[in-house]
């Protein structure tokens, strides 16, 4: 990062750390060996893979059978639920959810969970839209849009009750709950005993650690249909040589971040309410997302007729880099469907800008920062 | 790679270049930004990725728009034979083809070309099994096991003759080329002109590249179906946030190998000749694959009733890595079926060994490891 930008777009993507980095370069052309041969070197390349996926089971106190790394957190996702989806039945998805789950569930009969204006998806809501032949819902642990946080071990609880309905009326349609994690990776509890999720995606590239590298943790006993076969690798899930580098670095950033969060996130958090200190300021700027349950250094807000593409490239000039939206390419030109699914009219939705906060982030880069997008705002408005 | 021991299994993986990592480092921690964001860092990981993408183009001889990063050669091979398949018709492939292309398949009507016991599949193989409903033909530049350096620009003419065929008789069923150049990567013409295939598969991973990088090339006005949607990125091809260090590290690879392979290859040939010098004086030592058309520093060579296997664990203790096979889980404790394709009996499949040399490579070290290979075969032998 130059030394003069101010980087708030943390939920887009995050810098490999240094300690990840060196995690990994052992990997990369000294123990560089393909895990499947038969030596020394692919057994020691098998170990570290291992280790790895160890060192991920931990974190989520759960055995590393279940733990599957994979190319990044989309792959996971569609690895869940098309795996899930394949052999029939109906998907559930939240209103907000990324344009990764959507995509999967585009090819399948699905439903639509609905949030409220902040983002948030109850347990009722998604009750409300699960049939007899739903045998997916998909909400991640918080969206990538607004950082609310959603009720995840509520909506497990919800689930439960309707599985053992579907017992009591002889319905033997299996019922999962998969959770999108990339946005909460590095920052939300992700003991999948706790969250009581049936499968969990993670993101290493969003909580530093290196890109196209991801997780997807599998409850024991549940089976995916695999979207290609191939080489077998990764218990048929995702075939192709393993990347033990990244598997060694996703390991790392993931752990490393879980055990930084207390403090973490109890340090973005004061960021965060410091920039909206200097943020509410603004004439006719309203906050967006739920006002306590949200991600510590995610901040969404909107003013109803501003051009935010405008303001985000007037911010570039000065050094400031923050975003509209999900920064992916599926959005390009078009609206994120989660701004119209919280309810908010175009016009709000083009005057969106989310700020999301991370590691580098500090008091003095806020300050700097909510002056430029005051002064961008107002340049805007001709003031 | 520790100083004593010998890699002998450049077919199965490959050290990152240390070139290659240094362009690839500035793309981990400084220019880390999300491609698809609208600030000046997004735009620098734009520009890295095109600037990658345009590298490889260069390569191929071919528009920058048809190349595609992916996450390895398999995915870059379920991209394309799923990508033409899903919309129905039979596929044809080679006997001999990685597990990654079997695996594709799998779920979709096809033939086999037969190979000779060489390897090699002409022409007039691969035109026996085309039906009139064929859309796609799957050889390899050069097959794992053997090494042998299929007639790709021949198949290609007999190919473009079917097409002419199916016109005159007013079959309107295209049929598409496509090659895994996995194992070719590295050392063999790239140019997509030359070769005269539809779409070419490229693995990072075997050319001195990062793993889990891949290409995947598609001649203009294919429409391929993606397997799954998502954020749309690669065309709508391979969604998931871009790996800009990955694919900067693969168009580097590619580029050097490329660059380097004609010295590289004579170098190699020079090599693999000395060592077979050596090892034929093992009695019943038959080589396997073209004689001729091979790829310069792969040896395959089977002593019928020998324990392949058990020789191996032995020139793993002297330090000398080499392979029975194609390393990959599917073929954990299973034969790869291109033993059987060339008409090997299970007593010579079992009797495989495969020695495949790289850049690393010295005469020196195949001095000992020849002696190692003949000692091991002696105690196998009860000498």
């Amino acid at each position: 990062m130059s030394q003069e930008s101010i980087y708030l777009d943390y939920a887009a993507a995050t810098p490999l750390d240094s300690t990840v980095l060196e995690a990994m370069i052992l990997y990369f052309s000294d123990v560089f060996y393909n895990p499947s041969a038969p030596y020394e070197g692919g057994r020691l390349a098998r170990d570290a893979l291992e280790s790895a996926r160890s060192e991920v089971a931990q974190v989520l106190g759960a055995k590393s059978t279940n733990v599957i790394f994979t190319a990044g957190a989309t792959e996971s996702i569609q690895i869940a639920l098309v795996g899930l989806l394949k052999s029939g039945g109906y998907a559930v998805i939240g209103a907000t959810e990324h344009a990764a789950v959507r995509g999967c569930v585009r090819d399948f009969p699905s439903r639509i969970a609905l949030a409220d204006n902040r983002g948030y998806i109850t347990p009722e809501s998604v009750r409300k839209v699960i049939q007899d032949d739903t045998v997916v819902v998909s909400i991640a642990l918080a969206d990538s849009e607004f950082g609310t946080v959603q009720p995840i071990a509520d909506i497990a609880h919800m689930i439960n009750l309707v599985r053992h309905d579907r017992r009591e009326k002889g319905n033997k349609t299996p019922l999962y709950l998969h959770s999108d994690g990339s946005q909460a990776t590095g920052s939300l509890e992700l003991k999948t005993s706790r969250l009581g999720v049936d499968l969990l995606s993670l993101n290493a590239s969003k909580c530093y650690g290196p890109k196209q590298v991801g997780v997807l943790w599998v409850r024991n006993g549940i089976v995916l249909e695999p979207l290609v076969s191939g080489g077998g690798q990764e218990r048929g899930l995702r075939s192709g040589t393993e990347n033990v580098a990244g598997a060694v670095g996703c390991a790392k950033a993931i752990s490393m971040a879980q055990t930084m969060r207390y403090d973490e996130n109890r340090r973005l958090q004061e960021l965060r309410t410091y920039l909206l200190q200097q943020l509410e300021q603004i004439d006719g700027l309203v906050v967006d997302g739920h006002p306590k349950k949200h991600l510590p250094g995610h901040l969404h807000v909107h003013i109803s007729g501003l051009d935010s593409e405008r303001v985000i490239y007037r911010l570039d000039i000065d050094g400031v880099y923050i975003a509209t939206g999900a920064a992916c390419a599926a959005n390009k030109g078009k609206r994120n469907p989660a701004l119209e699914a919280v309810g908010m009219t175009p016009a709000e939705a083009d005057g969106s800008l989310r700020i999301s906060l991370g590691r580098s982030t500090t008091k003095q880069q806020l300050e700097i920062a909510a002056r430029a997008i005051k002064r961008a705002i107002d340049l805007e408005r001709g003031l």
